[in-house]
């Protein structure tokens, strides 16, 4: 399915490409919420979540989409802010959000543990309604913490849908968190696409589907890493995901990935065992052979039975993961800039 | 880009495309249901809603998707529950659901209007959590009507993915109810792929972007209202809709569905105009001249400004389009079966 190559730089991709029409107001709020976080002095993570659209039409009814629900960066995102940060979380519209993702529609509707109760006296207020008691205990954890969050202002949420969207407010913000130099961790868990179609090439319409077959070719969207470890931050420790599905292809994708873009941490997992398995892969600035780089790898492992939904106490594997992240972020910070 | 036709019939397609794992379960839970219905004297809609996807790797990261939150088909499907009909609602996974889509997570998330309460006794027993009086009102009639439902049972939900699993779905479904006879209703609301990839052409692994652009080439889904209208069901009454961006094409493709697949209404909507403005066209069988159809198109129009969310009392087009329905479903049920 691959065809002869085209290629858009970053740089080409900006020029050509259109920004979405509420990049400016989204980046004049963050920038605000940023200079809040400088000056309480808290380590800021902007946390990127949820599949990216590739529209196929101007006026979108077709899309192409990358699978995700948004569970990594929901999940990660609670487990950064009960570790203290200050969390931008950029996310696919409708993908899940940290807490409210405890509340799936379809798997736990809230509608199904509230109860209208009776009047006990006879004025007409409207009857109160309540939490039946065997969702509370449950319930008040999130709920404590979720306000918590929102009265610190700790939690800022920014979203997307496109591919494009998602380009453009991603270059926005690494701008806006690069004042934070080394207290900014850029953890990268939306699925984005690799491939798009230029404003250029959309039809205008919903394509007719006549008698014939559909035959798209696209674009492959630049390689955003590099300009954002070279240009868009400064210093800040960037933390990527490869997702595969053929368990070979893992590491040396995440290895060529470092020595490509230069950032600080690949996190690869596979499709089927990303609930209890990651493997940290990063680069080993102490042993180089022949200009060679030499690479870590530490796997990080949960039982996969206590990831089951509906167990008691579940455990995810995004709470180890982010205490891993921290201890290596504290070491990053610890660094004086000039000394790498 | 539409390049030579490759067809494939209801019949070929499902001898070529397996069947979806929980099918079976599903039809079981599904016949089950409908005797209820049958025996309680019920009319029955099926509704369908939200969009399907094409997978394009068997172990799916990538798909191509349609357009929809489901919208049209939950707040639908409301109506129908509230005019006193059991409805199937046969919706994409995580789409917005009847009831539940009031409290969607991005824009009303529920957490915000939950309190925990002081506790004011002395024991430790978990403290009660209630909804804040601002929004007792609104929640408790929706939660009212949702609580009867429930206890009702005259709401079945089932979810599909892939433009396959509903295909699948849809056929079974479609069968069970054929014994409702003209009792029962088809509310064809989803966003169906026009498009697929059938399975033998499907890659097992992720699609590797490598230096090159990516090339797809599907086939054309077949068309199953003419199987549905003809084999599947039995004097039901079928209701499709025709989403278009451009308005020109919007009549002209009505008719000529209802010309090919002899069912009795195309909805038609346009898609920036869907929220106030529908139009119903339906054959006219009263006036044929030289063996031509005519056609009847009655528009169905309320004032935008109704339709904004975050005013006071919102008005929703469905509500409008499931009464006129309810009544051309009245005088389809009063006609005797063999008079058609």
């Amino acid at each position: 399915m691959i065809t002869e190559p085209t290629s858009f730089s970053a740089e080409s991709y900006f020029a050509t490409q259109p920004p979405p029409p509420t990049l400016e107001h989204d980046v004049e709020r963050v920038t605000e919420w940023v200079q809040k976080q400088v000056a309480a002095g808290r380590r800021v993570v902007l946390v990127t979540s949820g599949g990216t659209t590739v529209p196929l039409e101007l006026n979108v009814v077709r899309f192409l989409d990358n699978f995700s629900a948004g569970t990594r960066g929901a999940t990660s995102a609670e487990y950064f802010l009960k570790a203290g940060y200050a969390v931008i979380f950029m996310h696919r519209q409708f993908s899940l959000q940290p807490f409210s993702r405890h509340y799936s529609h379809s798997t736990n509707p809230f509608l199904d543990f509230l109860e209208i109760e009776p009047s006990n006296d006879s004025s007409d207020s409207t009857p109160r309604i309540s939490v039946t008691p065997e969702k509370r205990a449950d319930l008040r954890e999130v709920l404590t913490v979720y306000k918590a969050v929102q009265a610190a202002g700790t939690l800022f949420t920014l979203s997307f849908v496109t591919v494009n969207d998602y380009l453009w407010l991603l270059r926005a913000v690494s701008q806006e968190l690069s004042v934070l130099r080394r207290k900014a961790l850029y953890y990268l868990a939306a699925a984005v696409s690799d491939f798009f179609l230029p404003r250029q090439k959309l039809s205008v319409h919903k394509i007719q589907s006549g008698k014939g077959s559909l035959s798209i070719e696209m674009d492959q969207v630049p390689k955003i890493l590099k300009p954002m470890v070279d240009e868009w931050t400064r210093d800040g420790y960037i933390v990527s995901f490869k997702l595969e599905t053929d368990p070979e292809l893992l590491i040396p994708k995440a290895r060529i990935a470092l020595e490509r873009y230069g950032h600080q941490v690949v996190i690869g997992n596979d499709l089927h065992r990303r609930k209890f398995e990651v493997v940290f892969v990063s680069r080993n600035p102490d042993h180089q052979t022949n200009g060679d780089t030499e690479f870590t790898e530490n796997w990080l492992k949960i039982d996969p039975a206590l990831t089951h939904p509906g167990i008691e106490q579940i455990k995810e594997i995004e709470e180890d993961i982010i205490r891993e992240l921290v201890k290596k972020h504290t070491a990053w910070i610890a660094v004086s800039p000039t000394s790498t």
